[in-house]
């Protein structure tokens, strides 16, 4: 029998209005992340092309002139549990901030999610980078290296609190008239430095056991929370180097926290920008690019290198800047990329326009699964975030075009072998470690 | 042209494993409150019977000697959010609490979910009456008094974040590329007492306006509050005087907030047992009441009446007790009837296992809609917030039987007149009042 090839795994980034900061002017494009409808059909879509997950990002904060779909958006959450409702396969993985929402909160909103959904959920656990978000809590932005250390209790007790329930809990005996068994309902009893949650939590144990935990923080605390308690790491790299570097330094932490370097799936972002030839492609992201307004993109630039870039001449280079308080990852290889490259501060600007800092791809569907498995066959993946530039369209090509050369390939999956996001992901059922008796 | 009849509102209050106590356990009863197939099949139902709104409480702690679905429990908003997706025109509303969240949040989840639903979401903004809250989020309960100046500018700010945005702030225009005038997105600059939220929200103005507000606590300043604030107030009463007076005394309220006393309407929350005939529906609650274990029922009064009231002999009389810090509603209804009516405390706490406070009303559906009438017409109600005893059958019969008794006799709806939750209680869309140019 031969062995079986390696799967890979793929998650879809959704911004209503594109994941190109200007995708939504493409005809046909929809424009809007507050419409349930096409959140509907993408989600369709991400099933039919057999998807491991449809990942939502957040941010608690709106800026006129930042992306569209950051600035007005649905809640994540309550957008995925209407998914949960009309899907049957996706996992459904969605931010929820360490830094300014409680514990006792996010463990409550996603193993809810996890039971609407029949085992589909996914918690992306950020410590959020934009400081804007203060203002709206009346708190004080705490800083980069806190934000972690807050951030590493935060999960510690999302974690125990959904472990307080034993499986078997619930007994809802009618004869008896016992409904729960009070003694596998354990408390917390957390008192820790920045937390103190006594528990239970008010809802029985996941399908799950527990939701799968996301991480994309790139920092060097990021990257140890994601290699202590991540299932999955979205990373932003450039090229193949710079993501088989990221991908080599976070596998091997993972043993040093008692983990099987395989638990853990490093999916890099990409912006794949699909033609039916390299010009075509081509042309459409200079088409994109075309639409590009500088105020959202200067914004966004800002907001990635953590200072105001309009001080810096825009043809000059790119200056030598220290890491940002805001994000390490981006500012990172987006500084990097610049350099290798000579770019000018405008070269660098349009790469931000166009995928947020993320990997932009240009080719045809085969020319693109040529590198997605160049990348994924050689230690520098183990899957793929994608990002559509445009919704429905160029979510469509991806799943129409390079899910079935994938497929031919042998390296994606041809159907779904169970329910749950764990299935997918190849993860076990983590067995109950937290929770005290009563 | 005859002059149209005034027309009932009628919700129902969902708990999974129906609203007595013990209903679960009559035979093919819903027995979990975290089964979406259950809760999809009662939102149906909802929408055969016209019901305006569909709502569900929340607590934040779990006591295993509580009522099961108070312990094991879906979150409510992520709950509605799946029910927005597969129905149509049912008002959704839900408590969030105002003394454990955050405004910005509470406000982004609801908008969102009127979003999601298009128009039919309503909050009910609760204090949190139990202390038991408190261990799970690091906090010191605040005493009664306190809890309301806090919820009164939560509230405020909320809607302030609900007005941030103009009706048309969204342009996004394909051909010059602008998405949002920011012109139309207002800052709200709040500084309180005890919130400071600068705002924008990061999604644009709901379908309705704002969401509708629901409130439910009925001391001296939950009483202020609802005059204020609410579009919708759950009433807690036990007779026909009683409920009168507590009409009267809200709507007298009214005008000295510049309100309409038609603006608001006062929906006393009633648990229907329905028989085909009067013994018949006797029986059944001498069924579900054979049902009660006395842990629970002793639990749900002492949460209710503020104390531990397993001191007291249960064959003795209900002793005067002071109001609670918990909850001022409940207590003072449950101990004026106790006190009518010569209770003992296990009375009492029968009473309160049935319902947790509520009325109790035993009938022929012909009968029932008779009471119901005759509070409608007689100045103590606007319609009802219904409590099955169990689901489905429970909420089956009251459709089924009881709507088209009101129907015929001209008092409730025979089709839906809108699609929004506002639509149906006859509300307008209210006009931006908050925010100041950014
Ligand atoms: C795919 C991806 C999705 C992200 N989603 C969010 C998000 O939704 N909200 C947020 O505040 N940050 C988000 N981030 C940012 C990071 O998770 C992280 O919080 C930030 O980069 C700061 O961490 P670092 O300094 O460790 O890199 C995302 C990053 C990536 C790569
Ligand atoms: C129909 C109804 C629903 C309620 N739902 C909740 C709830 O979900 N969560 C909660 O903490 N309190 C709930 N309450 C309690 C009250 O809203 C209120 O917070 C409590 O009674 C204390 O207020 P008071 O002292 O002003 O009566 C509910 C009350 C009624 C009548």
């Amino acid at each position: 029998m031969r062995q079986e090839q390696r799967q890979m795994h793929l998650g879809v980034f959704v911004l209503g209005t594109g994941n190109h900061v200007a995708g939504w002017r493409l005809p046909g494009a929809a424009d809007s992340f507050q419409n349930l409808s096409v959140a509907q059909q993408i989600a369709r879509t991400a099933e039919r092309g057999l998807f491991d997950l449809l990942f939502l990002g957040d941010g608690l904060s709106a800026d006129p002139n930042a992306h569209p779909s950051f600035t007005a958006r649905f809640e994540p959450i309550t957008m995925l549990a209407a998914l949960a409702a009309t899907t049957t396969h996706v996992g459904l993985g969605a931010t929820a901030s360490t830094t300014y929402a409680e514990p006792y909160t996010v463990a409550r909103l996603f193993a809810s999610l996890d039971h609407l959904s029949g085992g589909r959920a996914a918690w992306n656990a950020v410590t959020t980078s934009g400081g804007q978000a203060a203002a709206n809590f009346g708190r004080q932005h705490p800083p980069h290296g806190q934000r972690y250390e807050v951030a590493e209790e935060f999960i510690d007790v999302v974690r125990g609190l959904w472990d307080c329930w034993e499986d078997d809990a619930i007994v809802a005996d009618r004869k008896t008239g016992r409904y729960i068994d009070a003694a596998k309902v354990h408390k917390l009893h957390h008192k820790g430095r920045f937390f103190e949650v006594e528990g239970p939590l008010n809802i029985g144990r996941c399908p799950q056991g527990q939701p799968v935990i996301l991480q994309a923080g790139a920092s060097e605390p990021g990257q140890e929370m994601a290699a202590r308690s991540a299932d999955v790491v979205f990373s932003v790299v450039q090229d193949l180097d710079e993501a088989r570097a990221a991908y080599a330094a976070l596998k091997e932490r993972l043993p040093r926290h008692g983990r099987d370097p395989g638990e853990v799936a490093v999916l890099p972002g990409v912006m794949p920008v699909i033609g039916r030839t390299q010009e075509e492609a081509l042309e459409k992201l200079d088409h994109l690019q075309s639409f590009v307004n500088s105020t959202n993109a200067l914004s966004m630039l800002s907001n990635r290198l953590g200072q105001d870039m309009s001080a810096y001449p825009m043809d000059g280079p790119v200056p030598d800047l220290p890491l940002p308080d805001t994000s390490h990852g981006f500012a990172r290889t987006m500084l990097a990329k610049a350099r290798r490259e000579g770019m000018t501060l405008r070269d660098l600007y349009n790469l931000t326009a166009a995928a947020r800092g993320h990997w932009v791809i240009c080719g045809t569907p085969a020319s693109i699964a040529d590198t997605l498995e160049e990348w994924f066959l050689g230690g520098a993946a183990d899957g793929f975030n994608i990002l559509p530039p445009y919704f429905p369209g160029g979510f469509d090509e991806f799943v129409d075009g390079v899910v079935p050369e994938l497929q031919r390939r042998g390296l994606f999956r041809r159907a779904y072998r169970g329910r749950k996001l764990r299935d997918h992901l190849g993860l076990s059922r983590p067995a109950r470690q937290h929770g005290t008796p009563t």
